[in-house]
């Protein structure tokens, strides 16, 4: 295990907001980096501050170069106020492990995180929004806008989608092993790395499921049990954007 | 499957920022169960905002009735903000199933979230920092801090402890099956809840164990491989806090 290499190259500029302070030999700007962890999650956690009070919302969200997108229903608080194009930081976190020491402070965890920052506007026209809410479905499950009952144009008019183009943002990552001041190897602690990580478990059918119900035609194939969902994740971007490559 | 039931007493206030607006049927704002979803994680996402910017940062936290606190260096800039006592979101969120539908309007995740709104400060005094960091640990490992190397005068200082008392919290939580329009059930999609869940991998050892470190002695006996974070994280919170019980 170690930590992954920057990538010079394509990466996002390096401003007071997104510069990693704290250890910052754990930040990493290139997009490369960014993209891959945002491209390994369903959910992120979106901050925003309506009236200076701050509110964190977790929601699915996707990527289509460096623009992302969310959706919510159009009377959601937090897509009222970001429609008027208010700063948001969107967030992606994937725990990897808990990491052990012989002291407390060494004590740590494995993970990959991105801190994105930008103004969120809204999508808006039915035809941009109809192309965004089956971009929604076919980036997690490749291929199911088309066998699902079109969207109504009540639901398209009670969803609303969000975009923000990433003006910055900034990976931090930590992929390391147990490390202790030296002095502290001769502390009997027991000390290890327990790995974390979001894993499928087998599919809870539908009870009405249709008889000519085809889980290959939905885009549905990737999701097996045990598989962990980063790696899903990762496999259905790569599915739904068939030229997607890192760096791109 | 089915939605928990609220707990009608010892409820915390609902206030504007709290309410749930989007979808009210599935706001909980009983003690019982924001406390529940706060104990089953050991990492949440934290919104502030610096001069009108939003940032979410994920952190390590624990609660202590209705006192969360979070650490972090001294050095960092989301610490030295809110050591001034500005307002913050703390989210914690759980993610149980994707939710497959017939309609794109119906997919959905299930999940377990909390809100928790207040004003965060800085612990001071090494007496109360160091109660703080050994609480710390023996929150998530029952018992640890007494077989670790105590912490320096140099960790006491390099380490800030944040706390907020809970002004305000929503639970959010989605526990349903799949549901669809009765006229869908007809479209022939493949259709099923995938359960999602952090579980926890076989634990790798620091090549340097001491040969008289023993598991059970630094309360990592309940970190099996296999897991779910989420039963571990509340198995602990019931061996370091026994006298917790929901509703409290």
């Amino acid at each position: 295990m170690s930590q992954p290499e920057p990538t010079a190259e394509n990466a996002f500029p390096i401003t007071p907001r997104n510069r990693v302070r704290r250890r910052p030999a754990r930040g990493f700007y290139d997009r490369t980096n960014v993209h891959r962890i945002l491209d390994a999650a369903m959910v992120c956690h979106i901050a925003y501050a309506i009236d200076g009070q701050p509110y964190c919302t977790p929601t699915a969200f996707w990527r289509e170069g460096d623009h992302l997108y969310w959706h919510g229903s159009s009377a959601s608080r937090m897509l009222r106020a970001e429609a008027k194009g208010i700063p948001v930081c969107l967030t992606v976190t994937h725990m990897d492990a808990i990491v052990l020491a012989r002291c407390g402070f060494n004590h740590s965890i494995n993970y990959r995180a991105v801190m994105a920052f930008g103004r969120a506007h809204r999508i808006e026209g039915t035809e941009e929004k109809l192309r965004a809410m089956d971009a929604f479905i076919d980036r997690f499950f490749p291929g199911r806008s088309k066998v699902l009952r079109p969207p109504s144009p009540q639901e398209i008019k009670a969803t609303a989608i969000l975009g923000m183009e990433i003006e910055d943002a900034s990976a931090k990552i930590r992929a390391m092993d147990v490390h202790d001041e030296e002095a502290d190897y001769a502390v009997p602690a027991w000390t290890a790395l327990i790995p974390v990580a979001q894993v499928l478990g087998a599919p809870v059918e539908c009870p009405r499921q249709h008889p000519d119900a085809d889980r290959a035609a939905g885009g549905m194939a990737g999701y097996q049990a045990g598989r962990r969902l980063d790696e899903v994740m990762t496999e259905m971007a790569g599915l739904a954007y068939p030229n997607l490559a890192y760096p791109e």
